[in-house]
């Protein structure tokens, strides 16, 4: 069962020749959703020989223009590639008349398909959107403009029936749904089968956290605790501080703060401003705070 | 003195792998315009290794977000860049109320450089922009919504004065640039020495006409008769006349149809729907009309 990441672009305000603007395909057990879109995204889909029709359901942490400005483009496209499945969008509330005003100067008739807008707000966390699969929460972060992270947590996972078992026990095989999800079994003499005898533990709920873009917030910790990825902006190093400071944007030692204080797995950095050549400073400053740290590359891909 | 055009984007509505939606860079002795600025624009400049921060002015021929999608991110690079310089924009009316509401939502204080608007309509050809070097003249085209193409012409140049003849007629420096101007010297004699004994015909005035998007227009021809190049929008081949029409779109023998007409130097095409795998077709149809036919790809640089 995946829960993939693609990395379409982790470039900071200023794209550079290697790193566009902010987007992220995450495929979670096949439910495809967008995180950011930034100019040029439905590029990097294409360039990556990735599915643009697959996306369900699309993420928007902000509206400054690199995170969102691919995505009257992207729509678009889906539009005249013959899309009619609904797109569920979810972010800033001014979104939807930004998006209205686009295609109505266009004069498009309309989108072939229709567009589902969930708001968020930047004041508490609380759960946007929820299926079978997974959930996802807004975080409140800390920015020059209202700002939310996402945590993508896959729901509980069913018991893993052991198949042996349907024999040994003799289950008849409607009854394995409800033992997966922890039934115990009576079988016809009365004698009761425990769960643990039929089952293995789940598998483990996966969890990923995007948090961009950012000032150091420590309030974050407690929705991030023990995820399996977190993304988190890392605009400057710590020779630029005081920029950091002034465009509310984390330094990789901030980023690395937060991930050691919320136990997570691993770490990936990105929207590193375009001033730095190279990303060596961010990894040694990184690396103080927190070890399991990975730089993120336009087309990587971050398996959970 | 140069006349270049960078194509930075010739794809249609759908970028593809290797065609960016459209935006070309033209330098006009040493003005640099921006011709459109589909999504994706900033990223294709750093590309090509162009400067940015030389454009001036910017002409955007419709509001389709393959034309204009580039350009709140363009001007948001050329801010954080420190551009101080005012950049002027000719394009349809809304254009500034958009770009406006963007960076209003963004909360931007405001770009660091002013931003000069020039409203274009789509009834009669006007003068849209002009300087000591060129005119722009806006050409009504037929498309969906409203939109012009432009003719960039270079002013009449002055006389070419011959080095020489400064010694031999003794013509003191001042009154160097009037004879470039046409006038005749009068010698301390009273001799008249005529202006075609000290100068040459001036360098030709060069032209380029971008026409896009548009169907079939004749009233185009005698805004763009003899121009150097033109580029004409060419979005699909004979076989899809049909979608053509619905669309507003131009075959590529509408477009050398239009060249042949206008007996301009060279034809440009470009804005190829996305379903074509090459461009051999739109060659063979155009050369029926006109030969002298280049197709255009991202990168490609026309000198006139």
């Amino acid at each position: 069962v995946k829960f993939e990441i693609n990395i379409l672009g982790c470039g900071g305000a200023m794209p550079t020749r290697h790193r566009n603007p902010s987007a992220q395909l995450i495929n979670i057990q096949e439910h495809y959703c967008l995180m950011d879109c930034g100019e040029g995204t439905q590029m990097q889909i294409r360039r990556f020989g990735l599915r643009m029709q697959r996306i369900e359901t699309i993420f928007i942490s902000h509206l400054h223009g690199d995170h969102y400005l691919g995505l009257p483009g992207l729509l678009q496209t889906m539009h005249l590639l013959g899309r009619t499945k609904e797109v569920t969008v979810v972010g800033p509330p001014q979104l939807e008349q930004l998006l209205t005003d686009h295609f109505k100067l266009a004069s498009t008739k309309g989108l072939r398909f229709p567009i589902q807008y969930i708001k968020t707000q930047a004041k508490t966390a609380e759960v946007v959107f929820e299926n079978k699969k997974f959930s996802v929460t807004s975080v409140p972060l800390k920015h020059k403009i209202a700002t939310t992270g996402f945590v993508f947590r896959e729901q509980e996972k069913p018991r893993r029936f052991i198949p042996s078992a349907a024999e040994e026990f003799s289950i008849p095989y409607y009854r394995i749904d409800g033992i997966k999800n922890g039934d115990d079994f009576i079988q016809e003499d009365g004698t009761v089968i425990p769960n643990k005898e039929m089952t293995l533990d789940p598998e483990p709920a996966l969890a990923y956290a995007y948090m961009s873009d950012t000032a150091y917030k420590e309030s974050i910790v407690e929705h991030i605790t023990g995820v399996n990825a977190l993304y988190h902006e890392a605009s400057f190093t710590e020779e630029n501080r005081k920029r950091a400071k002034e465009t509310f944007h984390s330094t990789a030692s901030d980023a690395a703060k937060i991930a050691a204080m919320a136990k997570v797995k691993h770490l990936y950095l990105g929207h590193f401003s375009a001033r730095y050549k190279n990303t060596d400073g961010f990894v040694a400053e990184g690396r103080v705070h927190f070890e399991d740290l990975t730089i993120c590359e336009d087309g990587m891909t971050i398996t959970l």
